[in-house]
């Protein structure tokens, strides 16, 4: 049985309520959902989100030990929490895949949303999908 | 009957302590009653003070649920939280009045004090006027 | 009998023509008079407007010698007349309150919208909240 | 009857004396003369010219109000003129024409040339031909 | 019968020869197959390269009277081809996916290499999963 | 009897078809009728559109061999072809006209369209006007 | 009976632990036993770990209310954490000593770690000497 | 009878008044004195200030025609004004002594002082001497 | 039997036509006749000229299937084009000589021209000697 | 018998005489006794000091020669001797400590002592504490 | 009996040899003879010249222990030599006048030279007037 | 007979001890040997080297006296050295060959090394091949 972990950064528990015409208005709850339908058998979603950058970096320390595969949307923590980016880091220079995702893509937004602390020790990054973003991440640790 | 939030970021608990030649010697409890005495009839000031970033995140997102308009000092996380202006940016666009606040006037300060990741999505800025910058902004949302 | 000099720069005689949807269809006359209306016994309001960068250098000197409480809507002049802020230092460096105020926030327009020379020398910062800017600069003189 | 107002910034009085090798032997009067020759009938040339920027911006506030299409050489005040970027963006957000000329073409002088806060609020831009820049210009405002 | 339009940008056609240990020893041919394995029944994959801007603009255009949607590696144009964007934008902007994909994850080589002309007008972006970049591009446009 | 080459960049042959709220809905064959209409007799239009740099590196070759002045819009060329330039200055420095024209105003759109690696070395340029700015351009050479 | 603090940033949890070949296998316990054992008479370590950002402040001002000295490794907080800097200017403008210590070299690592918000506030910097970076400041400390 | 122009810009009417600390307790009246003493016979001192810019620039075109030394304290004009460096470039390019001076060494002052606009079209440039800085440009000039 | 590829750059077809104060009178045909009568037996001369970015790139890749040395002149190309840059690693990468040439010293000449893309992967860098570059760099590689 | 170098910089033979307010009133020869003091039997102090850049290089390839680690203060030449990174780098790089060491933390300083070219090639480093800075260093070395 | 001690930086014992176009023909030699020709009784000249960086910051010490003023023509140390700097700080900051000169004004010359690490600690700067500047100079010491 | 100066900057002095690796085991000595062994008759190879910006100066000085061409490793030195610049512009200026080499390609290391302010006044430039970039500078020259 191998787990998934899916991290949430800060403002995505507003997901469905803030600014529905740009995110859609779906909860991070229908994500589980979809995601769980998604999984192949053996595969459980493990899907939180904190506006902490403390919890979240607890979380990606957790992922190291139990060598969890990591779907991480990075939010607003994307732009300069470079703890998350140490702690990402662990992740995938101990050979676990660590995927960044963002709903929207980031490159038609404002200027400080161009540059992201976690992309250089990421295994990869899909962006501009909405929920498809997640879904993708899924098929690419799933499909290995 | 409606409540304003008054909400003070990193530090700021050091009032009356810190640096009392800068930032006088009154604390936080002081403007409390300030405020309190100086609202009118059937405003509530709710006055709060925290060095953790996601908890701020998690008062504005209560802010946008109960309507209340905010009055913000985020100290020094106006300078780096995207976080906090991601939230902050839920309340304004919400049509709900928060208005940034700082003690002293930032551009007297150092380099990296001159950028405001919450500015962009206030309502309004008020600085460098102690206490007053308070009771200014005060005025403005019982005025309305 | 205290005065305090209201002093407006560049293109506000075009108040309630230009743009009224960014910046509302009162006049500057509107404004003196809503802050005559507001200002305490024993205050007077000398509201002036002026395209020229000397005109308004003159006038702030003048201040210094009268010792008069200054409110400064520099317009376009914020953002490069240097002469101007030289102008503007002599007034709070002598101790008189220099307060400048902003009909809109600058921090949404463009970048060269960013950089206020006039603020390293200002009293305080009053920004976004319409003619209100100016009545709470009043109310801040007036307080003291 | 519709008059064309040609407006000219600082130091263009001097045309014909400064630097004639750069700017040609041909002055001001030259200018109006040539336009007027050039202007079909019912179109009358209004050149003016000054050193001043307060002056050049009422100049604008007039042509707001008469609805009078603008040729602008705004000379150095292209290059920080923020308030005189305000006048000229009265004229051409009201839908009036409002193109600006340069005899020479900026690209090949020096760096801080080559920054105009005048072109993002114009209509457009003619830039090298000497006088040819104001008659292509009087050319696209007859031609409408 | 749909058809998936698969660019790809200068030097992929080196796939398989240039630094293998890096990008792998399979070539554009053995990746047309695994999409044509992988495309649902009623989509055509129809992979290009060139290694010529103009060649990849044109089939842009196509893309757009077709109105097919388009996986663009860009390579190289990625960091400069300002012609490749125009040519792009015309997709998005029609509302035909184009999606950006990369072999590795740029944000790991050379600073040149951070900045893209084709992110802002695509509708999203995967990078870093090898030929598996492609793949989950598909799935996205397979699976609406 | 003297020709005029007009010289078209990349995706210029889509005018009419891309973004027509932008551009207009005219195609250049409307330019090319225009153009021959308003010419004067003795003067031959000669339009070409090329996605190529090469190609248009090479007609550029060819207007200095023959002594063609030229109208130039290099559309997205413009802000990165250095290998355009180094023609067109070729052009230039033979003492032939070349004038650059763009139909929009480039410094109403993005920043990195600010950059012109051309003006440097056209004679003029002419910005804003639609098939205007190619209109003027004629006006200019044929009325020398 | 002194205490000194010694304060660790985020992901120093993971010492001994993580990139051990860059970090060493010895872990926050091991630095205590060390620096325990090194410590003259009357001196007690205080070693504490956070991965947050409101902790660590806290802490710091716990350390100005005791009068304790610092010694504090930030971790990734030092390139962007004002809050912690402006906590940590409490100590070292009260007169408490405040050592900034890293394990490693910042200035061969990335860019974005050459920038440290906490060294303008501190007494001192110590770095590159793996624990013997934190063993050098206790030296100094209890050497005073 | 030669006439040595002595141009003053914004504020300097202040001299003796403003921040005697810095600029001393005399004034331009003192200076003129001052200058008109040392002036060798058949020398004139015509000393003016202005905090007009469109004043010091028609003072400067007079410079030209009657062919005038100058000496030029162009005050805060110095970091901004291209119309005043325009017109000055008139002066020195027609083979006139331009000489600009400053009170105080700007180098030791805020940032955006240290860029002058005026120096580069300056025969020589003196600061920081006080008066002294006019006294030895005069000398420069009667000198020759 | 070896042959050296000496490949050219946009408007290098032009030698001996441009700016021939700058570039000289000789053209490319002078060049490989020097080039021929200077290299040793056994080494053939294989000079090609392109305006084409995607010819030169597919020039470099038959470089490298061939083992053949590259003299490289990229000329405009050297400042932006990253394609050019990607196929010439392939070269050097591969243990082939790749000698980057220029005619004159781009030090001497505009800031856009002391960028290179292609230094970073080339073997060696030889400048400013005219056809002489080229001689030094066939000396080097015949010398091998 | 080890020989630890203790080299100083530019105008640091001027200690106890310069600035004596922010550089203390002991010497240099009051540094050497400190450290001979605290020198552990068979670590003999050899301190030097120079003005010339030259001079420092040929001390540091002694060092290499005779493998003996040092303790640089490099002064001025922190921020722009190149040369001399050049030479600590060989100390270094050949497994010789090499520690710098500064009296003053150059953070509280002026923007350009805010750049090392030693920090990168230096084992580590200590600044802030006075004479202590070496003192640690030579703790360190000693205590390896 | 006061000396001034005349230093002057590398190259200038080139003066009346190099560039003689731009520096005159005439040598120290000649300016040391005019200045002992200019210098009132009692007043010694002691001109030196070094290209060496450590002769200078040598020389100065000695202008401080002897408090001798200084004229000091950095020439291109100017741009870079912070040792410089900081033994001039000494002499400036012990209440001895040093006067920066130069012979040309660099405000017209290449970029880099338009960055004086010397203005900040100078007394004051005369440039532009060839051996006028240092005669200004002697004139403004010996005046005192 | 004809000398040709072959001057080496700081550490050269180092080669073939240090980072053998990268430098090769080769001595400066080794250098002289083969550039002898290389020269025609009737050409001296005089090879210096110097760790003392001032000591190469004055070589240089020497150069122009003698007209003698002069090869340049100017080492560090080539990126911040402006006082050998304007030393070796003296000798490219006066029409006498000075060709700067470096050993290995600088535009494959660190950012600060891409800087060069040296080339700017070098007849050419020649880098990467190591002692072969001397001896095509010595053939270079040998070769007029």
């Amino acid at each position: 049985m191998t787990t998934v972990l899916v991290l949430n950064g800060p403002n995505l528990n507003r997901l469905g309520t803030r600014e529905p015409e740009k995110y859609g208005s779906e909860t991070l709850s229908d994500l589980r959902e979809q995601l769980e339908a998604q999984a192949p058998e053996g595969i459980t979603i493990d899907l939180r989100q904190s506006n902490s950058e403390a919890e979240l970096v607890g979380w990606l320390h957790d992922a190291v030990d139990a060598r969890t595969p990591v779907i991480l949307n990075p939010a607003a923590f994307t732009h300069y929490s470079i703890a998350l980016r140490d702690a990402a880091a662990q992740v995938s220079s101990a050979g676990i895949e660590l995927i960044e995702v963002h709903l929207t893509n980031p490159h038609t937004r404002e200027d400080f949303r161009q540059v992201s602390y976690i992309s250089g020790v990421a295994t990869g990054i899909i962006a501009g999908f909405g929920f498809g973003s997640y879904r993708l991440a899924l098929e690419q640790i799933a499909g290995r």
